[in-house]
Parts: C-alpha cells; sequence; structure tokens
C-alpha cells in the first residue's frame, strides 16, 4: 500500500488524500507531527484557534513486528505551553495506522456550530459524521459504543469531558488490545482535538494488508538481536516487567529525589505504602496481572491489570509518575485511592502527571487538605463536572498556582514538573529546562545515567556533565520517538553495543535505506533543532529555559539546591 | 523637609531612610517607580515572590497647589501582565506623602508566617504593626475603621480580599477626600501588595509643612496659565465636568468604536441606557453630585457621586470603561446593576475594567447569560469568597479565557483590552499592542486624535500615522504620569500652545531647574526604552506586541479589521 496522507479540513468537514511527499521521506512519529507543525501552523497563533492544526503520525518502524514498535505521535501546538507538542503512546491505533499506508493525519481548521464528529478510516477513506451519542461520555464508554457499534477490530482514538472543553491538562486516548485507555499524555493536546471539535477516530483496517518490508530476512535478524538485547538489560528485562515503572518509587526514594510534599523533601516517610513492591503484592493477591503489554508486539510488559477489593478491573498503564504524584507529592499514601483516581483521569481524560500535580498544588493552596485521598480522588472527580474547581484542575498546575496566588508551583513552560527533583538529579533538570515540550523527564531521561548508572554513571548531585548528558539523551530521544519504538528500549540502546546497530538495521530493512548510527542520532538531533526554532518564533526565549524560583532552596536529606546559572543552561543549544 | 525613601523589608520587618539619591533627581511618580523596578528588581522573578518589590512614589508636582496635581503612582512587576508596571490614582495619599517629603517607599521581601500588617508613616518615621482586625474586610470598611482608630486626617491606602487572596485583577485603594474609594487600578499590583502581607498603610502628615517651592511667584504665574489652559479646553473644561469620562459612551458608540458582545458589534442599541448623559440624569434626579474631584486640588471635576434610588451613596469615579464592560461588552444595561458591580469592585478591590471585561468573557463562556444584571452582580461578589468561580474571574479576563476553553479573549500581555474597539481606532490598537503595561488606553490615548481631533485629527480607520502618533503619545504620557498631574491634562498640552510651557515653567519653579519642553518629552523616552528593556529583560519579545488572532474578524458598522502586520507593530520601537 503506497504511503499516504490524510488531511482534513474541519472548516467545511473535507477530506483530501495526498502521496507522502518526498520531502518528509524519513521521518515519522515524533520526527514528523514536529516537521508539519513547524512547516504549518503559525507558531503564534491561538492553540485553540482554527490556525492550529493537530498531526497523527506512527512511528517508522510501527505496525512491523519488531519487538515494542507499536507507538504512534501526535503533534499541535499545545495549549498548556504554547510550544510545539509532541505525545505519543502505545495501545493499537499506530499499528493499524501503519497498516492502512497512512503516514500522517493533518487536521485543520474548526468547524462551525456546536456539533462534536465522528471520523471513521477504513478501506474507503474518511468519512466524517455527527456524533451525539457520545458527547459528555468518558473514554471507557467511549471505546466500548464505539467497539460495539463499529466491531470489536476497530481502533478509538477519543476525547473524554476534558477534551470536549478544551481544558489544557486535557489528553487524547486510545484504547489498548482489550479495549481499556492509554493516553498520549502532555501537553493538553487533546484541547485542540475539543477545539477541533473531534469526539472520536475510529480506525478499522481489517482488510488491509501486514506493513510491506524491504528487506524481510535482515529484519528477521536484527529484530532477533535487538529483542535479545531488551530481555537482556535487567531494566527492560527485569525491573520494568516485574514492578512496571512504579520500581522507581523505592529507587528514587532512595536517592533522595522523590519530590515530597510539593518538593520540601527528596525522601517520603510512606513510601512503602505505595512503592512497585506494594503495588505487585496488592495486584498478585487480589488477582490481578502483575504483567501486561499496552500494545501489541510489547516484549517489556511494563503494564499491569490492578483490580480494586472485589477484583475487578480498576485501572491499568499505572503508572511511577502518577503514583508519586498523589503518594509523595500530595501525601495520599493509599494505593487504592491512587488507583481510582487513574482510572478518573483515564476516564475524564486528563494528564495523569499534570493533574496529580496539580491536585498537590491545590493542597498547597489549602483547597483541599494535604493527605486526604478521599478529597483528592473527589478533587479529579470534579474535573469532569466543568465546575469552575474542576475547571482550576484539569487546567493543570500553574492554572491551580494562578487561582490560589501561589509561587510554589513546579511546572516549566506551563508544565508540570515530574517524579524527580531536579536538585538532587540534576541532569532530569537541565531536560527539564530545556526541553522544547515544558517540564518533560520523558524528553531526555538523565535519570538514567544520574540514579542507575546507564550509558555510565554522570552524578546526579554535580552539574559536571549534566548539560551534555541531557542533549545527547534529548536528541537520541527525538529519534527513538520517531521510530514508533518505546522509550524502554533506550537501556539497552545505551548499555548493549548490538543494540543501537539493530535498530538502524530495522529501519534500514524497512525502507530499504543505508543508515548509520550516526543518521540516527542526526535526525534526532534536526528534530530537535526545528521543535526549538517554532518556540522561538512563537516568543519563546532562553527566560523560559529556567526553573521555578523556589528550587534556589535547599532539599533534604542531600540539601541540593538548583544551582545551574542562566548562563550555564543557555550552553545547551550550543551544538 | 529634605527629599527622603524609606525601605521596608518585610524579611524581618526592618526599615531604614535614606536621602533621595543623586541618580534618581528629576525622577517622580511612574519615571521613578520605572526606574527602581528596573535597577532592583530581577526581571524574571516571580511576581507574587520574595524578589519582587513594590514602589510608591508621588508625582514631581504633587503636594504643590498646582492644579490637578496630586497623583501618585506605583510600580512593580506585575502578576497579571509579568511585565514591569505602573498604575497611578488620585486621592489623598500622593499628596500626604510629598508633604512628608518621601519621594519614594520600596518594600522588600515578604515576612514569614500568615499574619496581615500594617505600616503607618507619620513623624516618627514608619510604625510597623499586625493587623488581624481587618483582615477579610473591604475596602470601605477599612478606611472606615482606621479613620476612626487613627484620625479622619489620615490617609489610607488599602487591599481588598482580592488583594489577600494574591488575585490577578486585585487593585490597591487610596481614599479620597470623603474617605471613598479611589483605586490604583491595573496590572493587579493589589496581589503584590498582598504578597507582602501588607493589608494597609495609613498616612499622617498633621503635623508636615507645606511642599516648598524653589520659585514661588514663578510657580503662580504658570500655576494660572495652566489653570486657565485646562478650563479652556472643551474636554477638561466641559465634557468631564458635566458627564463624567462616561461622556464617551456616545461618542464612541457614534465612532462604531464602542466594543459590543464581546468584540463582536462597534455599536450597541442599547447605549442610551447607560450614556453620560443618562447617568447626568439619574444622579440629578437622586439629588447625586454630577461633579466631584478625586483629590484636593482638582479643577476638572470628571468623578461624581452616583447614589441609590434612595438617594444613599452608592459609587463614585463611575468610569466610562467600568460603564462599557457591562453596557456593551456584557449587555447590562441598567446603570444601578453596573454601579452595584462598581461599588463591589471598589470594596473586594479589583480593577474594574479586568473584572468587567472578565464578566463580559464570562458570559461568553456559558458562565452566565449575556445580559444578565443580577447574574454580573453576583459574579462579582463572588471574588469575595474566594470560591473557585471567584478566583476564575478575580484573575482577570485571561484567566477566563483559559477556564472555558475560549479563544475570543480581548487581552494583550494577559490584561484586558479597555473600551475601545481596535479595528475602528485603530491608533489605540498600537497602544494596546505596544505599551509595555498589557493592553491600556491611558498608555497613550490615541483615541483623542483620532475620534476627537485632539492635537490634530488622524483618521481612526487609516492605518497611516498611527504608528508615530501612538510613539508620541506614549512619550508624553510617560512625562505626565511622572509629574503628578492627571493625565487629563494632556487635552489641553495637546491644543493649548500655552499649557505644555506652563508645565515646564511648574516643574523648574518646584525644584529650580531649567528645563525645556524637549527635555520632557525626552525623559517620557526614556521612562519608555527603561520600560521595555525590563519587559524584555524578563522574556518578553516582538510576539507580545500582538493582538488577539480574532481581531481579523471585521467589526460593524464599518467592517473595520486589524490590518497592522507584525512588522509594522514592530517600527514602533525604532526611535
Amino acid at each position: 500500500m503506497s504511503a499516504k496522507v490524510y488531511r482534513v479540513n474541519m472548516n467545511d468537514l473535507s477530506v483530501t488524500t495526498e502521496e507522502f511527499p518526498a520531502r518528509w521521506q524519513g521521518l515519522g512519529g515524533r520526527g514528523l507531527t514536529s516537521t508539519v507543525v513547524a512547516e504549518e501552523v503559525v507558531p503564534t497563533c491561538h492553540p485553540l484557534g482554527k490556525h492550529n492544526r493537530l498531526i497523527f503520525a506512527p512511528g517508522l518502524l510501527t505496525g512491523t513486528p519488531a519487538a515494542n514498535s507499536g507507538r504512534m505521535s501526535i503533534g499541535a501546538k499545545s495549549p498548556l505551553t504554547g510550544t510545539i507538542k509532541e505525545s505519543n503512546v502505545g495501545g493499537v491505533a499506530g499499528q493499524l495506522f501503519a497498516r492502512m499506508g497512512i503516514r500522517a493525519l493533518i487536521i485543520e481548521g474548526e468547524p462551525p456550530g456546536e456539533a462534536f464528529y465522528h471520523l471513521h478510516i477504513g478501506k474507503d477513506g474518511i468519512k466524517i459524521r455527527v456524533e451525539s451519542e457520545l458527547v459528555g461520555q468518558g473514554n471507557f464508554a467511549a471505546i466500548e459504543a464505539l467497539q460495539a457499534r463499529m466491531g470489536r477490530q476497530v481502533g478509538v482514538i477519543s476525547i473524554g469531558p476534558a477534551g470536549e472543553m478544551k481544558l489544557a491538562a486535557a489528553n487524547i486516548s486510545v484504547c489498548d488490545p482489550e479495549g481499556k485507555v492509554r493516553s498520549f499524555g502532555r501537553g493538553g493536546l487533546g484541547a485542540v482535538m475539543g477545539a477541533k471539535r473531534i469526539k472520536a477516530i475510529t480506525l478499522d483496517a481489517a482488510e488491509a494488508p501486514p506493513v510491506t518490508l524491504a528487506k524481510p530476512e535482515q529484519f528477521k535478524e536484527a529484530s532477533k538481536v535487538f529483542s535479545k538485547a531488551l530481555l537482556g538489560h535487567p531494566v527492560s528485562g527485569e525491573g520494568l516487567p516485574n514492578y512496571g515503572t512504579n520500581v522507581l518509587v523505592n529507587v528514587i526514594n532512595e536517592a533522595g529525589g522523590l519530590p515530597t510534599r510539593n518538593f520540601r523533601q527528596g525522601q517520603s516517610t510512606g513510601h512503602d505504602n505505595f512503592s512497585g513492591e506494594a503495588m505487585h503484592a496488592t495486584i498478585t493477591a487480589r488477582g490481578g496481572k502483575p504483567r501486561h503489554g499496552c500494545m501489541p508486539g510489547c516484549i517489556i510488559q511494563c503494564s499491569q491489570v490492578f483490580p480494586d477489593q472485589d477484583g475487578e478491573y480498576l485501572t491499568s498503564g499505572f503508572e511511577y509518575e502518577t503514583i508519586w504524584g498523589f503518594g509523595a507529592h500530595s501525601g495520599v499514601e493509599d494505593l487504592d485511592h491512587i488507583a481510582r483516581a487513574d482510572r478518573l483521569m483515564d476516564d475524564i481524560g486528563v494528564d495523569s502527571i499534570e493533574t496529580a500535580v496539580a491536585v498537590g498544588v491545590a493542597m498547597e493552596g489549602g483547597a483541599i487538605a494535604y493527605g486526604d485521598g478521599a478529597a483528592a480522588v473527589d478533587l479529579v472527580s470534579e474535573i469532569r463536572s466543568g465546575s469552575p474547581l474542576g475547571r482550576i484542575i484539569g487546567n493543570g498546575a500553574a492554572s491551580v498556582g494562578r487561582a490560589y496566588g501561589l509561587t510554589r508551583v513546579p511546572v516549566v513552560k506551563g508544565q508540570a514538573i515530574p517524579a524527580y527533583d531536579p536538585r538532587a538529579i540534576k541532569g532530569i533538570g537541565i531536560t527539564y529546562c530545556t526541553t522544547p515540550m515544558g517540564a518533560d523527564h520523558t524528553a531526555g531521561y538523565a535519570v538514567a545515567s544520574n540514579i542507575m548508572g546507564i550509558g555510565g554513571l554522570v552524578p546526579p548531585l554535580e552539574k559536571e556533565g549534566q548539560i551534555e548528558l541531557s542533549r545527547t539523551l534529548q536528541m537520541v530521544t527525538a529519534a527513538v520517538d520517531s521510530t514508533g519504538l518505546c522509550l524502554f528500549v533506550a537501556m539497552a540502546l545505551s548499555d548493549d553495543p548490538l543494540a543501537l546497530p539493530a535498530m538502524v538495521d530495522l529501519l534500514n530493512a524497512r525502507y530499504g535505506e543505508e543508515l548509520t548510527p550516526d543518521d540516527v542520532v542526526m535526525l534526532g538531533r534536526r528534530i530537535l533543532l526545528t521543535e526549538h526554532e517554532f518556540n522561538m518564533a512563537a516568543g519563546f526565549t532562553n527566560k523560559d529555559d529556567r526553573l521555578p524560583e523556589f528550587f534556589s532552596e535547599s532539599l533534604p536529606p542531600h540539601n541540593a539546591v538548583w544551582d545551574f546559572s542562566g548562563e550555564e543552561i543557555d550552553e545547551f543549544w550550543n551544538f
């Protein structure tokens, strides 16, 4: 099937199909979404207005049999940060896009009127219909209703009530193989989909052939090596499968970098209550699944199925950062409260990091008491109602900070800082400051080197080497986010000398190219610069590459402070 | 009395007195506050944090017998806009500062703990006490209680509940000669005072001598000429005294530039219900005062006393922009509803322009129905409660826009656009874009030339000449805002060839200097550049000098659009 681009113009509900253009060859996932945003979106436009565009793009390897290759990206100008934004996810949608030969779906304009729409993508192209039944419904109900209506084989991309209300923490959801919810989490892209008035996109690839491979044998060989590298690494082969990402609670707490009580301490006294080990025990005792893949072809299986006290499905994809946001940051140490909040956030359609941090900031402002789990769950639930308080929370941590007149608001470029204190893990602080995405640990996960020694230890409490570390990681990450591979392949890429060549071989075998590892890093470099340039054109400056001023306070137990000067941080972009 | 500067450090509640330094000679009012902010405030600091400073400075002529010379300025980094901010007001405080020889009061740091404080300034310097009685009280009650406690002769500067809550639309109030309320309105400086935890400042100048004049006879002569020019101008001598600033409803409506229904039309069908003429008739019928001076020595008397239906005092300083914000922008056409809202805003301590625009934007978002006066009054009242909805409104129009996911939000640099549509009155649009203060008509009131032909007509619907007009006016305004003169002297300055020399003579006679009119314009130029430079250092760029994108829609009845390119606007700063 020849590669194509769909354009949907919501002004008049028209669809055009274009051949995948030569200038975008070699781009997929984040590389493609960021390139299209940079080429086609007016940098100074209102993120919720008609000049913003929402771009969906599967990764370069998405749809192939390579392990952990099924991710896709969505890009736009972010309503949360005002920057360029890319967010990627597993689930089934990326693979369906790839099988139908869709390299990008670009949604433009805004429809007149108040109706919401449903886009169906199948063998006959795109059909756009008014969607009234599902308006106001949560993601779980929307997925269930759409699969009941159109068949269990369809993939669903949807927004919840938060996206419909265009709240800045709104995410975009995609169903996993069991019809549960995964999310394009960060940056409020659900609000852009809401502004385009699209409630859901369904994908039916039932009659589509498998993705073609230019060199099937070479692909198979590389795939074997690559899978072996993933399974052979202690993190992707052992830690993540056993405890999920929540294995990090004890690791980061031990390192003194677990931000506790709105970033006042680096260690939590209650960490044992919500650690990966505690979660594993709870899941096992209740007959849940400690291991689960969010997408077909996942061999890491860091997800899980977390049941409630009666053994009924409650949530999955129950991540460290979410659990930290309630557990340590907000003092809600009961895993059941956190799991209920996680379920609600998935259903309402808000980013769990942004929302969890917002809840802790609301405690700082006195909206609810610190550590009150029931009140925290209610606060999350409030978002669905569209009440003023729900809107404040659903617009994220910076919104809560403004509402309550606070200075202790952990955000960079308006996006919440996640679960790693930048004073005690300085490399991740450089990533928070400099990534074009607003504070985002996944943009250059220096924690791996600072704490786990992956790719060589860069001591976390020292300034030395952090700029270079974050820069290298951000380039590699931009490239990995373009491949459709899960970011958790990066551990093996760093430590196993066979992994990176295998990844490059996979790309070459898929497309019949002759890329070298350097080409892939250069791709990441180019993406990063494209994104940075967009932000500068949107009015950002180096003054936005800074942590909030309260990080000059020292953080126990190391009494670490954030001691990078502006000039030192600005060195990041000298490459 | 020798000129001095008081510094209050709220970190430890200490006070120091400094001689007025040579480098600040020739500076007062806005020129002084902006210079101190630029010298002493870290441009990237959090406006509500310990690194921001709040600077009070009477104008250069404040305290003298010159007509309309009693104003003072407050400056800081604004919590609403993030820019440098100056706001000035009449009332009695400026003259008391001047009589006590205080050229500036600089408030630094932030106190530990939750207490609010009361600063008393008298012949023995500054005394700082914990203030508990007045916390949570409105400005009317605070002024009444403080004057009852300390004597009717004391001047009072205070914040209402909005300032205590650090809401971004919070203003700072000052009592007028009758103990009623005037406000340093724009830019949220009340939130900075709240962050410094100062509920009120009282001023007792009972034993202070009059302000000294270097050349009393020359001053007297110049004063006569200046007064005559003010009274001889049709606007300051007739229009404003008879109808207040609200004379503009019919003028701007006739010009097609009265923003109606959140900037959808340029004319209101209901304008007769809330025009200056209607207001005058209501005041007269109820036994109120159509003319009133907000400060001793005012000969323009544009204020008024607006009584309720029983003839009881309801509000004063009932301005055109406030009345427009409810009347045309929000469709609340009943003057009594608007007056009640005005009274509430004065008492709660929020900027009436920001709040009125926020109310209209809340109608756009569906929070209350368009045109519902009782609901609008309730919405304003809600701010006092600290409820989530009150916080959304009390943080201003941009906050409401974010909460409700709107693109039709009339703000520049986060501050609400007031009562003149920039498409139909293009000169004021250039001022909105370029003033370092965020959208502010007073920063360079091109309406006077565009609509009233003051200083020569620059046709409002054409682009030609608007950049130069706004630039000249912004320079002159920055200078006038430094003198302590009411901005309404600018009409005479533009049209009466004797007025500007008389103003310069007043300055020379006060200080024994030899300034020329050019020196005064150069002072304005320097202030403007200082402010712009601060903003650039804070991270602003030319991308912030833009109107919201919805101004590309055409505005009836002229079907005018905002057609300045970015490059054209950027020409403003080429001087």
